[in-house]
């Protein structure tokens, strides 16, 4: 048995900070002197050094200074094969997906092209703090093979599979139903819960599914009842018109995919933008999930997610980030939270009543302000519930598996170390609202410049160059 | 007289982009091997390598390779006391000013502290690429003059002034119009026009200027009519509310400057997020210009700015962007392009009839489109003609200030230099075209990092680390 210690400074979660309004400190747990016990690549146990370390005599110990340790950042939402048309210019969905994103994922029909662009995916993950993501491929098997392959080299926890479309997409993109329920069995048994992967059954989005392909998602999830689903819902309005004349027996686009009994546990909708307040009680009833992802529904214009209505306690959504990679322009969930902080303030303008009396909604508005808690809590362990593996991953409990960050509070722009020495008098944080002050700093005045260590199941990955 | 020259890739312009629909290109000038020579700071040429240099035998030559030359950018709004608040947690405008800003800002009454924050401020635009602002002081003459005197040991274009208010904030911050009048008066005497030091008056936004304060400016302007004028306007909802009910006698925020004589050509005003169509009318035939801040009106939720509407042919606004440091949360032009994009495209989904059919406008919609030639025009000519000082500077006609930064358009994420793979295939780009992407790339997938060198007056300020 391989067993490693991590002393540093931890800051993690135990508890959802939207239940804590007012004391959200209440959610977090933070060790100014802590020592991490992993034993091959699981969390043993984790607490302040003085208490623990007399235990592990001889235990070969790796001091992190200076730095915030974090649990390792979830992307619930990212296209593998958009890497390198991340930020393509000028258009929203429809358009985009057309001009920018299948000619260049069709190229993943090639495997050495497909294994390259995959290589740099995970390098630019890493590199960007992120240790879990879920993931889109394509329509062709070799991209999905490649993203769990290069995951099992890099012993990466991840979630993803074929990504089906047989309608809304150029002939040379398209596959039929048949192909992808055939192919998606091969795939499910040959990388479903081998390693450290996961298999989420995906068809791309309601728009680009025949109905055809919709029962054989179904039929799939009646096969496979442990997989997950991933998909899009709600993302821009022109495509939610268009999704619903091809589906009037619908009411709503949440009810296209109840429609084949995709709606429950493990469901992850990616956007959720233009969610109606009644979509969102049915998914809080299912336990379903939405991924907002801010960079994306901003770079395309697809609109403003509406956090404090995805929080409210009487329709309480699960709810994961991410970067929606290339439809977001950036790779770093810190740079989602920028953006993601943006979208709640832009909402609350609307909300204040200034602007129009009636919308005037002071409790949502509160749940709109991403504190530094509700930030990293969405992007560690409250992603982690969001997508159903809270019970392997997301904080820093003994048996999780030991994916975390060091995080330099001063890595980012030539501005940031001066407004960080605003937070705190010492050599570094002293307590957590200390450490929360330069998380918030980390998200809104620096960038992926301050993920300075990735590791992954008690390993190092990645170090700032 | 003191002559260098600079080899390397250029990239200018020559026109305003917004009106050359379809073919923006012709409002660039680009030189992929070209030389400029400089004066004692001024631009005496630049054009081709091969035309020119045999015109220059002995010169002294400085060659930039593997980079895009660009003029230096133009911030039109930023704060230089809120250099150590930038992105601070939580509020819209007005209780963020109480509880954040003017804390931070009375520091600057020290003339040791504002020395150091002025040091600070001018290292992080260079930085950033940016080699003239129009900023915002504080009540206390001392910042001013730490402002300008700062500026003149870099010999940085710089406009500034006295930041007047009077009233609605905390007894310690505020000044008397009295002192106000009599402080600028000495400070116009003493900076405007010597060395690069530009002076505004500035009363700092209507809400914070009794009558009397506004009366003092218009004063002021009468005095000194060559002086510039800055100021905010329209910024939040709920301030111009309270504004309006300030002052009765006028129909809306742009009239209550205009009450005092205030409106005209060197007239900025910050934000203009909520102008009606016919306060961008009046502002368009008065030659005033508005300062567009993304990341501010983002940062703190104040909305989307509707930028297709200021360029609209019929009512054509002067416009400079601004980072609005710290409302903005970044001191960088090249992260205001970024929100400056998502903005754009945020309003397109409003205005392509999707949402709402009759708000469709597919006109206003296309001018929405940030494309690299609208952005970075924007923040070099476009901004400086916005400021009044396209004469100066903004572009790299002979006879202005040779003020440019080298990019590197693979500075940024790890993910960037795959992506800026796909725009041009030798070692640097070739076209116009070309170049039009790869800034696309910096801008939206880069960030400072691809700020390499900066250069004031024909003398590099900046090397990146």
């Amino acid at each position: 048995m391989s067993i490693v210690g991590i002393r540093g400074t931890f800051f993690d979660f135990i508890d959802d900070p939207w239940k804590h309004l007012g004391q959200e400190s209440a959610a977090a747990r933070f060790v100014a002197d802590g020592l991490m016990v992993i034993e091959d690549g699981i969390i043993a146990e984790c607490g302040p050094y003085a208490a623990l370390a007399g235990r592990h005599a001889g235990l070969e110990i790796t001091h992190i200074e200076n730095r915030l340790i974090v649990p390792g950042f979830i992307d619930g939402h990212i296209h593998v094969p958009q890497t390198r048309v991340v930020g393509a210019y000028g258009e929203q969905l429809l358009p985009w997906l057309q001009k920018w994103v299948f000619p260049e994922e069709v190229k993943y029909k090639d495997r050495d092209y497909a294994r390259e662009g995959t290589r740099r995916f995970f390098d630019a993950l890493l590199a960007s703090g992120t240790t879990t993501c879920q993931a889109f491929t394509t329509t062709a098997p070799v991209a999905t093979e490649e993203f769990f392959e290069e995951a099992s080299r890099r012993n990466m926890r991840v979630i993803g599979g074929l990504t089906g479309i047989d309608r809304n997409a150029p002939d040379y993109y398209v596959d039929t139903a048949e192909n992808f329920y055939r192919d998606s069995v091969a795939l499910i048994e040959r990388y479903h819960r081998h390693g450290r992967n996961l298999y989420a059954i995906t068809p791309r989005f309601a728009m680009g599914a025949s109905d055809a392909m919709m029962r054989h998602c179904e039929q799939l999830k009646q096969d496979f009842p442990d997989c997950w689903i991933n998909t899009h819902i709600s993302e821009n309005p022109a495509e939610i018109r268009a999704l619903l004349d091809l589906h009037p027996d619908c009411a709503d686009y949440l009810g296209v995919y109840e429609k084949y009994g995709l709606v429950g546990p493990k469901f992850s909708g990616g956007h959720g933008v233009w969610l109606s307040n009644d979509e969102f009680r049915r998914m809080s009833q299912s336990g379903a999930a939405v991924v907002f992802c801010p960079c994306s529904n901003l770079f395309l214009g697809s609109g403003l997610f509406r956090i404090g209505r995805a929080t409210d306690p009487d329709m309480r959504v699960r709810m994961s980030f991410g970067t929606d990679m290339g439809g977001g322009n950036r790779f770093s969930m810190i740079n989602v939270l920028d953006d993601a902080y943006k979208v709640g303030m832009c909402n609350n303008t609307l909300l204040d009543g200034s602007v129009n009396p009636s919308l005037k909604d002071a409790a949502e508005a509160e749940r709109n302000k991403l504190s530094p808690y509700r930030a990293f809590w969405s992007v560690t362990l409250g992603g982690a519930e969001g997508l159903y593996i809270d019970d392997m991953l997301g904080n820093f409990e003994p048996g999780k598996e030991a994916d975390f960050v060091a995080l330099d509070w001063n890595g980012g722009p030539a501005a940031l170390p001066w407004h960080q020495s605003l937070s705190y008098r010492g050599a570094g944080p002293e307590t957590v609202e200390e450490a929360a002050d330069l998380l918030f700093g980390i998200m809104m005045v620096g960038d992926d410049r301050a993920v300075d260590e990735t590791w992954v199941m008690g390993k190092r990955l990645y170090k700032k160059g």
